[in-house]
């Protein structure tokens, strides 16, 4: 018997002002923020941070940091928000210092996608990055729920970046999924051209967020966000807060 | 010196929900309906059409048409629109048809995009599609103007073959032009990808639109349309217009 039927449909949005084209409501949404929220978000978890607030703005972020007595984290435009403790980067937040606590942050684009989801009503949100690829996956596979891949692009431009990890994504997992979407396609050959050297492969197409990472010196953060599974975690946001599932 | 700053700026908008991005005041912009809108409209005026007018629905379609005492045309997903004379395909209209003739014309996905751009305040509407590749790549090579890839995509979500069209003319005049746009990259990395075959790619991807049209008999379409230069002719918009430009 041909079970293609039975199998739950994935689509892809390459950019927040796409997500309204899809009903989630029965969904799992994987927020797609590679440079850098969704990396970090992964990172911090997996070095033991207690739960991760995602908020959509830098004074709601100050108000919750004060009221919980919580690490503050944030950017605008690729730089820390002025007023927040931390920034953006996968490397401030190593175990020794994330371990345990609680951060609340806010971003240009990861953390305003979220919220776009939620008020969408999708069903159920979790976080993706080529830092914990492989848990992003493997869960998708086993719930067997129809899955949107939502990229955060930059201020609703489509990014190469979160572009390929859908793909990534998509390489792995398609066969258990029903997919008829062009823009999964289209990322799926994109991660296949990119596959052998992602980190080259923002050099020669010249990714707009590499270019403008590698101007503030942060070409080591974008290597870290491209490598697979370094944080071999799943956070799952629930009641308002990003926790290991 | 170095004239990299001197070149005007290209940008790639994949779909009409992402149109509002680009300031496109002092832009050409490009409306992109491989199958079938653009395909047709610089069919049919390289067939001889006096003009074509692209109105966004169909009661409007009929309404002009009545007016002016000429054809009406138009598709709505996919098929002949109710109420209308003739479809979207490029077939239908020979020069012995055609010629002389105004064609009014509503399509899902074209008409609509060009209308969007007309409000947004365009500089100057053109309409590409393969068949008329090299005839809108040169006119924008003389120009020298900003330019902006308008795909019409189907209703809002991304699809394959605007976004090769899009590849096809950033590959043929990207020297002359400024890129820093991961949209016009993705295109451009589509259309090489593709270029050996365009039919098959569109096969081999399963393009949603490639199963639309075949679903419906239309494969021999979805062939003319992918390709190039069958009507080496610029459909150039003025006043409620597509003319010969």
């Amino acid at each position: 018997m041909d079970n293609t039927n039975t199998k739950p449909e994935l689509f892809t949005s390459l950019s927040p002002a796409l997500l309204s084209l899809y009903d989630i409501s029965s969904s799992i949404v994987v927020i797609i923020d590679v440079l850098r929220a969704t990396s970090t978000i992964a990172t911090a978890i997996y070095n033991g941070a207690k739960e991760i607030i995602p908020v959509d703005s830098v004074p709601e972020c100050i108000r919750i940091g004060k009221q919980m007595g919580a690490i503050t984290a944030g950017e605008r435009d690729g730089k820390v928000a002025e007023g927040l403790q931390y920034g953006n980067s996968p490397f401030e937040y190593p175990a020794t210092f994330i371990g345990g606590k609680t951060l609340v942050l806010t971003t240009t684009n990861g953390t305003k996608l979220l919220h776009m989801a939620l008020d969408n009503g999708a069903s159920e949100i979790i976080t993706g990055s080529f830092a914990n690829l492989e848990a992003v996956c493997s869960y998708l596979i086993q719930q067997k729920k129809p899955v949107l891949l939502a990229c955060a692009a930059w201020k609703d431009r489509v990014n190469i970046e979160d572009t390929l990890f859908a793909g990534a994504v998509i390489q792995s997992i398609k066969n258990h999924f029903t997919i008829n979407c062009d823009s999964s396609q289209m990322a799926e050959i994109m991660y296949k051209q990119a596959q052998p050297d992602l980190m080259q492969f923002m050099k020669d197409t010249e990714a707009s967020h590499y270019k403008r990472l590698a101007a503030f010196g942060l070409e080591k953060d974008i290597l870290h966000c491209l490598t697979p599974n370094t944080a071999p975690v799943l956070p799952i946001y629930q009641e308002g807060k990003l926790t290991k599932g």
